[in-house]
């Protein structure tokens, strides 16, 4: 009784599929997003040897476990980069891209070629998340625990693949990051070095935005938009992508506290800038200055001793 | 030397296992979360074939690679309902249903039944995603990279389940999409088409909220309840479930952005009304309604020059 | 052509591990995550036996899988707790610890000792989520669901590694929960019992906090410090760890709404106090007091009905 229904449901399914997003089969193959987890994966493992993983390194044995590892990441992005060109190429009407598997292995070696570069920047954050926060204790323990420096290392590796033109991986991959830390960061942000986030849960960092050298940012920090909804091009359509710079720009040495709002494409907060926490800011700051909001008048009243007393303001529960 | 002293251990967890809630066992069997987050995997792998998994699929075993997916969730389905039945039966202090066995697998086959239904709405989600998003470039990069496809697809199915009366599933199925994405949908909210939530991390949606047409949240939006701890029933208790209306309705075409709250159970929010960031909203509002928060006053002061500045106000960091 | 430029990175990737951390390698063993995931599922499993994985125990062997689970979180604790004081006191310029194994072999011992002190607390962690919270039907549903359990109970465990004076580990298996959860408590906060945290995403509580008994946070909950940067010894360098009180006390049943912040660690919030939504408190509260925010003054206009409105205040996207 049961294998009919089923097989009426794989057909049901069968039509949805001709409608919406596409399938991911063979033949019209996408990258997926298991195999781009495990870009990230390796990623981790070349910049932090042994951090990540639980597998057993000895040091005489360093360069062929390094070299293992490339092999790997490399196998992994030769698949997923030739899906993502094609599968580009054919949303915007183009022909499969001549010497598709030349020209990837081209590009994803140009990107491997970087790791050192990126592992130079992630030691800068590390130095960074050492220097911002009292609870650290070593640099080491910064690598095993400090979410920032996961999403940090996939940003900047995915950032350089991004500048590449390489389509939907980057993108994924700091999703990846995202999931596991609570910190969204655009792969198209441009961000310097030494750069700190504490805790983390919630920051948002929009595709076009710039950060200076050992900025800092706390938890709940969104750099965002300004109307981006009514940003359209003369046809109507969303604009779309890095053309339309719409994040805003942070120098050096700014510190944004918790819950703070900096929003624009026009926005240039100046170097040496301190911004409060649930701050919402619009606007660019002169370097070396402390913006603040007016503290909320509290009230601050006895409550009526009573074990069923009813709250009569600003409490929320969902 | 250490085993008597583990033995003493199990001795002792023994005993506390006698109080708070029971242990899981295979006499008295409850759900359990590796096999809820299968699921989850499945019904993904089902909506979106080949997206979050790395397995190739060619389109002429397409069908074959849905009846398998389907047969493994189904088989899933008939074990953890089953026990989520019984173990809900218990409480209530019934006897277990009689013909519990026939009765899931009714149960599991209506929920099967409504994927094609689920797949339709997730694919106005995706669309949804491309009409608001600047950065989305495709259909499909959306539901390879967009935390708000998998909050929603997890939370669209396990609102059959909730309607049907299945106990505890979909609970457990959506707190498996919010460890993913942050985004934490009670699987009683009642959502129409198109929906979209950008960025999500930190967004609430209550248990009896219902979402009209084409709404737009944005990340740390609370749709909540409204002084909860006071509504008990006549004999002192928390009143339960669904039957206790305490969270907003959106009408179509509503915007919330980031960081607003809009509570309780009377709140309806008209429709193409726009919510702007921050607010905070305890009444309801007329359909094109804007509301917006008079930006707090901003204290806006140049720093004093020097390294070790002590900074004076409204800066906080844990 | 790949292999020489292959070999040619690995060759810089070395030089760049000579800089910034170390590696993990087998000499100079650090823990590692994977692992330190591996004993947090450990615990959950032994703290709630079957409800966190696919297992199927029956009671008759209760106790042998109790055992089978000990032995294996020993194993896991006595390699990582070796390889955390060894790195510790290389870090601080100490010789090895003399008997490392037996020490070590001492240190897990205790702290499996706890274990059925844990069960004890996080049970009555259950019981509190079960006083608070309308949508919860019974007692091991919210143990099969709510991400608050998870956090406790790793933070409870990592406690006591955290008080023995254990580095390293207990920091890493609270962010594993965070990063399951969005919880981020530290390990050095002390909870007493019946501590209940509601959907918990964006929470942030840090090292020197004192929390009493049945106290209710909200999700978004800052307990945090003020103007750390600010706390620096007479060398000018950051105070570092608990010796340095940052962090407020919350007395008993203390309930705060979500969005609020806390800091200092003066601070302390008096027994029976209530903190509403979005406050940002500094200072002490007597017992008993209700402290809201005085609400923003809403604006709200009738919206223009055209299809491309531009919107002109207080809204931002990211």
């Amino acid at each position: 009784m049961t294998i009919p229904r089923l097989e009426k449901l794989v057909a049901q399914m069968r039509d949805t599929y001709s409608r919406g997003p596409g399938i991911n089969d063979l033949q019209d193959a996408l990258p997926d997003r298991e195999s781009v987890a495990k870009v990230c994966t390796r990623v981790l493992a070349i910049l932090f040897p042994g951090f990540f993983t639980a597998e057993r390194i000895s040091k005489t044995e360093l360069d062929t476990h390094t070299m293992s590892q490339l092999m790997d990441l490399q196998s992994l992005l030769l698949d997923q980069v030739a899906r993502a060109l094609r599968y580009s190429a054919r949303v915007a009407g183009k022909a499969k891209p001549a010497n598709l598997v030349e020209h990837t292995r081209g590009m994803v070696l140009e990107q491997l070629d970087l790791l050192a570069h990126v592992r130079e920047l992630v030691s800068t954050d590390v130095e960074a998340a050492f220097n911002n926060d009292p609870a650290a204790l070593d640099r080491e323990t910064i690598v095993l625990s400090y979410p920032s420096i996961e999403a940090l290392a996939v940003q900047r590796f995915a950032h350089g693949l991004y500048r590449a033109g390489i389509p939907i991986i980057p993108r994924m991959m700091t999703e990846v990051a995202h999931s596991h830390t609570g910190i969204d960061i655009h792969p198209g942000a441009t961000i310097d070095e030494s750069f700190f986030i504490d805790h983390g849960t919630g920051v948002v960092i929009g595709e076009t935005c710039t950060i200076g050298k050992r900025c800092v940012l706390y938890h709940g920090v969104t750099l965002g938009a300004w109307n981006p909804i009514g940003a359209k091009d003369e046809n109507g359509d969303l604009k779309r992508g890095s053309s339309n710079k719409r994040h805003p720009d942070l120098e050096d040495k700014v510190t944004v506290y918790p819950g703070a709002t900096i929003l624009g494409g026009d926005t240039k907060i100046g170097h040496h800038s301190i911004i409060g926490g649930n701050v919402w800011l619009t606007h660019s700051v002169e370097p070396y200055t402390l913006v603040t909001i007016k503290d909320p008048e509290l009230m601050i009243r006895k409550r009526k001793v009573q074990p069923s007393m009813r709250v009569s303001s600003r409490i929320k529960k969902a």
